[in-house]
């Protein structure tokens, strides 16, 4: 008889791997539609802030926005600096956002 | 009369402003809290593949996942290359993570 290649789905080992890859994949699309509607609500506030003449940014805002998220990763079991990392690699993503709304902008006003 | 100062809460827009804000910080809480999870998941990913000595990267993996995450992201209306940086960047903390994992077990293993 020739040994079972690692592969088989009968491998416990390679089994189990597949119900957290699964359970990943999950959790991966969750992220992506929650991303997509943070992004929706962020381009709204970008709007709103060139609307109403608001300050585009906010820092005692932010201040508070990190330590915030710094407290739920602690309780989540979560590393509070990746947290933080994790906030200012959203946060440049919506200011590249709002420099081309404002490109788009000075096009529009120009033209 | 003294002017409005900006921040009362019946000036609309800040009232908009708040009501947008707190969408975010409500989808921030899950993005944490879904990261949280995730990280559980490629943990035991990372003790599983140490355990029944599987290899620990797999690239025909991280390029079905790559090209998973663009296509939630077109149908979500998200960036595609921003879903692939994010991805990208989730992916450097669970390889930090699994070298920690790794080290604390050449440290076991020597002390």
């Amino acid at each position: 008889m020739s040994p079972k290649p690692p592969s088989t789905p009968l491998d416990p080992a390679v089994a189990e791997l597949e119900r957290l890859r699964a359970s990943i994949d999950n959790i991966d699309a969750a992220l992506i539609h929650m991303l997509a509607e943070r992004f929706r609500c962020t381009q709204e506030v970008g709007k709103l802030k060139a609307r109403a003449h608001l300050p585009p940014a906010d820092p005692s805002r932010e201040t508070r926005q990190i330590e915030r998220l710094r407290q739920l990763a602690r309780d989540a079991h979560l590393d509070p600096d990746f947290a933080e990392k994790f906030l200012a690699f959203v946060i440049r993503e919506v200011i590249r956002h709002h420099e081309a709304i404002a490109a788009d902008a000075r096009r529009a006003s120009e033209g």
